[in-house]
């Protein structure tokens, strides 16, 4: 029904767009210079022309994005708080686009219908076409509405600045999701690891179910009074629910971290948008693989529905275990070999390695933004350990950029998209059908879930965390990507506006409105999220004790979950020791006949500097109450492996049940220890806690 | 006469080779779901393998960059020397490129000929294909050879992995060239800048036309034997001798700096490679433009000549003015804003401004590369003052990451590219011809020119540096670049094949000969070339004076330039206080009546913190002798404008004509700069210099 407009350009279409044309002027030109030199030039400056409207266009984002740091900068100088910076370049977009829509007269430089030529068999991906005797070779772009065939050309303009979607997917979103996993703040995320995941997969799929069904409602009702025009089917609803399920971590990030909340309730929030994209990314694409055999089409059928449950849990898996696998090889070879020395190779292999996790994902037919997002948390919980003090800053460094890069630029172009898309479907019903829809959606998935989480958490969630969360499910740039992805048809395309204004609304109005909701809901504000991490006042005290011996453990065991505290066990004594520099050396936690493999594997430093641990994980085990506990990765100081005396303070233990157990001079330590803190500080090593939090 | 077969794929024709058939796809089965499922699917699932072969492609890439990685590791860890890191990415290409094109067995998804149709009109850019009353819209890709119509598709797997030689313009050289002029130790480069611009622009254009006339010989010799079987005309030779003549910064670079040879040297040839390249630019796309008007095509023509002459001109200095333009706009938005208090902001906004450089100058019709160059170099020399701390580092590892990964991309693509690439033409005799042609070349370039600079430098560049200079004419990135850039016709096609081989050759041979060639010709190695710039003992002296007076300069007037001295006054007086926060501050250097202006645009660091200068610019002028020269940026502690006591010391001055004037007692002062040394090395303020070095 609706025209099909394959819109792509900017940086990537300006290369294969005109350049192909100009080339080929060359060539011609060097073939038969002496033939036709008035035509070859007019078409040679068209080429020329649309080389430097490209240029123009990609300009005109940057300077777009230049103006949204410029003015981040005033915000954040400003303390203006009331709209965040994803909003700011949301406007600025909204602005542009308009300026391009309405400002500039529709410049097209040349007004003729291209020619056209008739085929009988259906479209093909490549076609030739003879012109006496030479033969061209044309790739297909798109279909073409008939009735716009005569302004193909004409809104050049709006269509260069409208990019190809897959640019999003496969440009823009790797970064943003890499750095999430990356940056990902392992102590609170971990403790807070089964209700995150309860809410990221259960809760994504209750929202999309949800909302999927409410829409069907609301596209029934639509089909009574008559405002749907063209086909709109059950799976499309299911397919909306699930690509705005994905709440997104963005802002919600950017927020809290400014903001210094509750450690708990931003691992919750966080964990879940981060997860989630990964959920909804597989959802959505299990949807669209949920083609039901057989004539009646789109409706519900069992077995296609158990073959998307299958499709999802297949490539969620396999994107986990392709992430997981590029972070462990990576691990490996920064551990094995000295490339430490040299800080810029070590950090160019990071960066090659955790992209190739991406091509590797897609090659295999599995998703690649998701296994991007495990990749990085892998880097961030091993190879990180191995990198030397130079690579650990310059990769957070080139990452964050590239995700401030790729977050702002796509916000902007949100904004921009408002306007220079051109087959918007605005239907009232259907867009105040979904804001009440992903209201009861997450709705849905906060409160029940919250109350069933509770009857097995110590540390309950409470109310005002759940009003908090349920507030704070804001629609970002996930979203936008998975409805900009395919916009082809009637349905897609309403799907498509929607979102837009779903994330415009969410990011200005609850983006903007988290401050005043966190004081109304009394929650803490100005806390450092990792304060508990750091010893804050002037006692202190090391405990000591055996990694490889659980008996101080038993007040923890009623919370940690047995299948979690026996990963973490399992990763602390073996993972950790095999692939990083850190941990107990194998020696001590393989069994006595594994000696010379064990000793092959260890790295010389595991028992040089098991002081040196940059790692912040000592602490995963969840937080008892008042009692902090955490866990040190060298505890064969007790097994009279290594280490005495200075070691000990550094080496560190874990903690038994909130009992001194140090056995070397406390004062002498705490005295070293206060001259030590910086140092050990910068190392990241938790090797003390404060004396009052003991019962 | 031979095909054109426009290449392209990869990363961003991955995108858009397979994508808008996926989404058509897409769009077809939603419109007519019902009725052609099993076809769709076969369509569908062609599209997936082409995507997931364009993945594996881009895979490979990366892998080859990883190998290429460990292996300069274990070059470095093993300090082997014979071989680059280049010539060893080139290696891994080439292997990876015969395991391509012999190892795979022709792997296509569909082996029947594409669907052709007639048109009577030459070859448009925009084609629609009528379909049963849908229109497709397509895109020229490129004229196919008659006799590779049947095989549009089999060698696709060959084609894919040959980019689009357009990236390498727009997307690698960028990072390379902008890092080149960001990383310029600014010092012994301005201190020959007179030679280097010698070398870049009268050498390379000596050498273009040197080359460019021997080849023409050549190609004579070659139609006499009969040994050309297509048109080679005068033009073309010239525009070899344009692209064979730029030097490669990449390899000098790494070696000198790893071998810490003499700085002078080292100045000369990174100075002149980096400007060559664009002289090289330019001057090929300024033969390019020769076109004679008339007929009688390809010979020589007075005004086509001129024409190219102006041509060369305007392209040059406008490329220029719009990177300094860049360049001066982000010194003022980093010294105006607060920015520096958000570092992460502040390197968005860097790395933003230095890519719109690019796109300006393209948009403008300049060449982006060259204005990339100049932005990399006003960049270092005005807004690196302004960044903070963590931002300058940021900058230097975001372009030094960039620089190293597209550097070995392109080296490795290189070594692929001599087997995937499917149209080489070998031709000994133009081989041969082209080898004899570049030395001769050389020559033509390094000694008359060095005989003439000879005449007019105190501090002659001796008879080892000439052969070493005639030696280090390695060519690289930038040779292979143009030479990829348009391989449509015989000629151009012979000529990428010869320039692939030359490269090669020279990176392997000249690049693994240097450092016996530099112990050969007794080329003091090991010296840091900063050496001179830092305190290197335990006798210090500060020495004040004032910046706006130049008595003091008078022994150095003889060698220092007139013009680079009114500029260097220039620079020092209005352009760095005005544009960053070092120098003396404008109401001291402008005239009284400028009062008000003055102390707007000067910002309060500049009477503040008027020590904490971190440019390296401090000693421009010319080492005299022995007599080591250096200018401070503030001087106007003898001003009496402020600073006294410690802030002289640290303030700094000009030397006078080596005589003491420090007026603080300099003993008090020796014993704490021995204490402040540290970090006065780190802020990079260079205010003392040896006592033994004085006359």
């Amino acid at each position: 029904m609706d025209a099909l407009r394959q819109k792509r350009s900017g940086a990537f279409a300006a290369l294969d767009t005109m350049l192909p044309v100009w080339m080929l002027l060359n060539a011609v030109s060097g073939l038969k210079a002496e033939d036709d030199g008035m035509e070859e030039l007019a078409t040679e400056k068209e080429a020329e022309e649309s080389h430097r409207q490209d240029s123009v266009n990609l300009l005109t984002f940057i300077l777009l994005l230049t103006l949204t740091i410029l003015t981040i900068w005033l915000f954040k100088h400003r303390r203006v708080r009331f709209l965040h910076e994803t909003g700011l370049a949301m406007i600025y977009g909204l602005l542009v686009g308009v300026i391009l829509r309405y400002g500039i007269p529709a410049t097209s430089y040349h007004h003729k219908t291209p020619p056209s030529c008739s085929l009988k068999e259906g479209p093909v991906s490549t076609l030739l076409l003879n012109v006496s005797g030479k033969f061209f070779e044309y790739t297909l772009k798109g279909e073409i509405n008939s009735r716009e065939i005569h302004n193909v050309e004409q809104n050049d303009m709006l269509r260069k600045v409208t990019f190809d979607p897959e640019v999003f997917f496969n440009i823009l979103l790797p970064p943003i999701i890499f750095h999430a996993g990356y940056s990902l703040k392992k102590r609170h995320f971990f403790r807070n690891l089964g209700s995150i995941i309860t809410y990221a997969f259960l809760g994504t799929a209750i929202s999309c179910f949800v909302i999927g069904n409410l829409m069907y409602g609301v596209v029934k009702l639509m089909q009574v009074v008559g405002h749907l025009t063209d086909k709109f089917y059950y799976t499309d609803c299911l397919f909306f629910g699930a690509i705005i399920s994905a709440t997104d971590p963005v802002t919600v990030l950017a927020i809290f971290n400014e903001l210094n909340a509750d450690g708990d309730l931003y691992a919750l929030l966080f964990g879940e948008s981060v997860m989630n994209d990964a959920v909804a990314i597989v959802l959505s694409s299990s949807i669209v693989a949920y083609q039901p055999s057989g004539a009646n089409t789109h409706m519900f059928d069992a077995s296609a529905f158990f073959k998307s449950v299958g499709v999802f849990l297949g490539i969620f898996s396999g994107s986990f275990v392709m992430g997981a696998a590029t972070g462990v090889v990576t691990a490996l070879v920064t551990k094995f070999t000295k490339l430490h020395c040299f800080p810029l190779l070590e950090t160019a292999l990071f960066f090659l390695m955790s992209w190739s996790t991406f091509l590797l994902a897609e090659a295999c037919g599995f998703t690649g933004v998701v296994a991007v997002l495990f990749c990085g948390i892998t880097q961030a919980h091993y190879t990180y350990n191995n990198l030397s003090e130079e690579s650990t800053k310059r990769t957070k460094q080139l990452f964050e950029v590239l995700h401030f890069l790729a977050e702002n630029f796509i916000f902007s172009y949100m904004g921009l998209a408002l306007f220079t898309f051109q087959n918007h479907i605005f239907s009232p019903i259907f867009i105040i059908g979904a804001f009440i829809a992903i209201f009861i959606g997450r709705a849905f998935n906060i409160y029940p879930l919250s109350f069933l989480l509770n009857l097995g958490r110590r540390h309950k969630i409470k109310g005002n965390f759940q009003h908090m969360m349920m507030f704070a499910g804001l629609r970002g740039a996930m979203a936008f990507a998975l409805a900009i992805r395919d916009t082809a048809t009637y349905a897609r395309q309403m799907m498509f506006t929607t979102t837009l204004l779903i994330v415009f609304f969410t990011v200005w109005v609850f983006g903007g409105g988290t401050t005043p909701m966190l004081s109304w809901l009394h929650i803490r504000v100005g806390v450092d999220p990792d304060q508990d991490q750091q010893p804050c006042g002037d006692s202190f005290q090391v405990l000591q004790g055996d990694g490889s011996q659980a008996e101080g453990q038993s007040k923890t065991k009623q919370e940690s979950a047995w299948l979690f505290r026996l990963w973490y066990t399992f990763d602390h004594n073996y993972l950790k020791p095999i692939l990083t520099h850190s941990g107990p050396p194998l020696t001590s936690t393989l069994p006595a006949y594994c000696g010379p493999l064990a000793s092959c594997l260890t790295s010389p430093q595991a028992y040089e500097n098991h002081e040196q641990l940059r790692d912040h994980d000592s602490d995963l085990l969840r937080n008892d109450g008042d009692l902090t506990f955490m866990f040190g990765d060298t505890a064969i100081t007790a097994n009279g492996a290594s280490g005495a005396g200075g070691d000990a303070a550094g080496g560190s233990g874990w903690s038994a049940n909130g009992k001194r157990s140090g056995s070397t001079s406390e004062e002498a330590l705490e005295r070293e220890l206060d001259s030590r803190e910086q140092e050990l500080l910068s190392r990241g090593t938790r090797l003390v806690f404060p004396i009052e939090d003991h019962v």
